[in-house]
């Protein structure tokens, strides 16, 4: 299962009653974090979430309403009694712009490492999440990110019985090892079945509504979008500051067949972005709109 | 008169419902703060009162909780349509510290004005404030701030009647100046009496209770101090932390006479600071736990 906290909805400001938005999952004991404006720390603290098995923190892009509350952050993880390394990955510039901040929190009892992204999309796998990142077009170079959980395929039980494995080896084969036995070599495939449908999520803010976000965003189990405007005579203003509107976010989401879409990223104009849902559910009837500390808790399909 | 606002009362950590350590003033339309952690322009707003009268920003030291709040603060003022300069007064490092930090916040369409403090005490006056920054004790240089409203002496009209100055020069001689009539000079103080009473609020955190504080407090309106120690059993916590207890706070203020005292930079660990108000009152009575978002308003006496 992976735990989904949306932290924040808030873009441009942090407000009264609104935290910058941010995305924080839990999977394994292990926490990832996209983005950290202003006040993060506290909406982690309001959730109720720990900072220490904080190992990773992506960022989008670097204004300041996405990055402001890193250096308080990595100082309260640092109180938390963190002593192993927090992987940071962002768009490049990274460790120029983390080492500038640092001047306010120069002392860590734990290590930082940087992964600075440049290509159009980028793989990695840390602690069992598997995450894509991918370029999407804002005013600054900015990515989008999927999480995702693969679930490995259902091991045949009678296939392993008839091939006489001892039991002491399903677990290596399982998990995609190979055994020999009386020299006869035994491969996870022979035992395994195909790969089943693991769990998903797709955030994307800041961003033009643009290819790869459908295409990414592909079949996700929730898909967690920028709404900067809810009005669609906003729309102008969205291509003036390379941000996006409900309905562009709603045809996103149906482009890309995702399961559930939440909106966020809202400007401080629109002060109840609800009352611009009923507009886009001819688009993409299972959208909601977020709200600080909105989560779920998303399973393996049965 | 002047509008005094205790922003936040947290130490160390933001925390809900409870800001960093954080000052604003008002005085005849020029607003004043004093440090800025993390979530102090969502305090600022949260109170209702304007970004862009924020002429003045005071820094005390620039441990995080007194300064990370800073780029966003810039920011969201640039988003006020401020477009005069805005004058940044703190400990030596300042400038080298700011520009680090603006790295999130490069373009503002206002100017930014430096002055770093290097001795034990420093005076100016902006906008009708006068401003006395005295060195202080804490673990890294650090200062705390008197803000005075002086107030001139008294217009004596019989005496400028029996001078035969035209009510036309009152103004000018009033507020300090000299006029000159038929080759006789009149000075201010042939019609002014003896400067009266002003306001003075006197602000201090983070510091161990040194002499300089008492010395600058003295007589103070209001006088708001660092308490991160409910708990007598602290002192030696306190001691090593460079910060101070209740106790502590309440001598400062008895020996400087002030009228009240209002404590804060209460530690995380300090959940209900109230519960150690009554100990204190022995030592100095007109005291009470500074809570976010307290104000009074300081008025000239009859």
């Amino acid at each position: 299962m992976l735990d989904v906290c949306l932290l924040g909805t808030s873009g441009m400001l942090p407000l009264p009653n609104r935290w910058l938005t941010s995305l924080m999952t839990r999977y394994n004991g292990s926490s990832l974090l996209v983005d950290c404006g202003e006040g993060t720390q506290i909406a982690i603290k309001e959730k109720g979430w720990s900072f220490n098995p904080i190992d990773v923190i992506l960022f989008t892009h670097y204004h300041a309403d996405h990055i402001s509350g890193l250096p308080g952050l990595l100082l309260t993880i640092g109180n938390s009694d963190r002593k192993t390394p927090v992987t940071l990955i962002g768009p490049k510039g990274l460790i120029k712009i983390v080492n500038a901040l640092r001047i306010i929190a120069p002392e860590l009892p734990y290590e930082l490492q940087f992964i600075e992204l440049s290509e159009n999309s980028h793989h990695f796998e840390i602690n069992g999440y598997h995450i894509d990142a991918f370029r999407v077009m804002h005013t600054v170079p900015c990515y989008g990110y999927s999480i995702s959980i693969p679930r490995i395929g259902k091991f045949d039980v009678n296939k392993a019985r008839e091939l006489n494995i001892p039991q002491v080896f399903w677990n290596k084969l399982q998990h995609g090892g190979e055994v020999v036995i009386e020299d006869k070599v035994f491969t996870s495939d022979m035992v395994v079945g195909a790969q089943r449908k693991g769990i998903k999520v797709t955030y994307c803010t800041d961003s033009r509504p643009v290819n790869a976000i459908s295409l990414n965003a592909a079949d996700s189990d929730l898909f967690i979008c920028e709404g900067m405007y809810g009005e669609n005579d906003k729309e102008c203003k969205a291509k003036e500051n390379r941000h996006m509107t409900f309905e562009e976010a709603a045809k996103l989401a149906r482009e890309a067949n995702v399961k559930e879409l939440w909106l966020t990223h809202f400007s401080p104009s629109l002060i109840r972005p609800a009352d611009y849902i009923d507009n886009i559910k001819t688009i993409f009837s299972n959208v909601c709109v977020g709200a600080d500390g909105k989560s779920v808790i998303l399973h393996f399909e049965e």
